[in-house]
């Protein structure tokens, strides 16, 4: 667990997550979201689906990158003003997904940061991609 | 659970889901997102926090969206192509929390749709406001 503040901030500084996506995350995720969309938990409806398989929720990519803006950088002491994601591929079971985000923009005087926001899969494939606004913790929380 | 296409659509259809946001959700999401953050899992540091107390992730809150988005409207069979999402308050142990999204745009051609997606507390106090963008299912999947 981090917690970066302004002044150790640069623009192009990155941190990243790694996670092994299991039927067991997605169906833990669908539970506790009641996102119960077949696609995600019926293995034979997904079949027939266009993704042909069953697919973890999209908002469980953008919640790895929110782990990440939490964790690592800024870290504990975040506050999340916003997010623009766009799902730009299907995420299946067995996927293993590498949440990234970089320092874009850095406004010292309002304390908020931009970060670009990725989720590649484990074929190197962009998933989701995005915009992240947090404003980093004002001094460190740990 | 609902299927519902473009056919059905029309500018200010709505649906929502409600949900009362407790300890174990939280710990749920925590754990299977991996986003630890003290803020949201420890009382002590969360009582030295902005915020006082111990708050919900704000992806919680948004995947409470993608469910009323993937449940209801447009239902199963929605492909999900992006989500802008701002955060404008701290979700509570405790809250209640309506996640509404209600239909703004319509191409038909595209077969996509933008809708207004929102999440309201018990004091319909607004937490996180965005715009989705999905295609909703060319046939019914259920």
């Amino acid at each position: 667990m981090e917690s970066i503040v302004m002044d150790e901030m640069f623009i192009g500084r990155k941190a990243s997550r790694t996670q092994l996506v299991t039927e067991r995350e997605v169906l833990i995720f669908a539970g506790v979201t009641g996102d119960l969309n077949p696609v995600h938990i019926n293995p034979d409806f997904a079949e027939k689906s266009i993704f042909k398989k069953q697919i973890a929720h999209g908002m469980y990519s953008v919640s790895l990158i929110s782990a990440v803006l939490g964790c690592e950088l800024p870290g504990a002491g975040t506050i999340y003003l916003g997010q623009e994601i766009n799902f730009l591929a299907p995420v299946y079971l067995g996927d293993v997904i590498t949440a990234e985000v970089e320092v874009l923009e850095m406004n010292i005087e309002k304390n908020r940061l931009k970060l670009k926001t990725t989720c590649t899969n484990q074929e190197n494939k962009i998933v989701a991609e995005g915009v992240a606004t947090v404003k980093p913790p004002k001094v460190k929380a740990l």
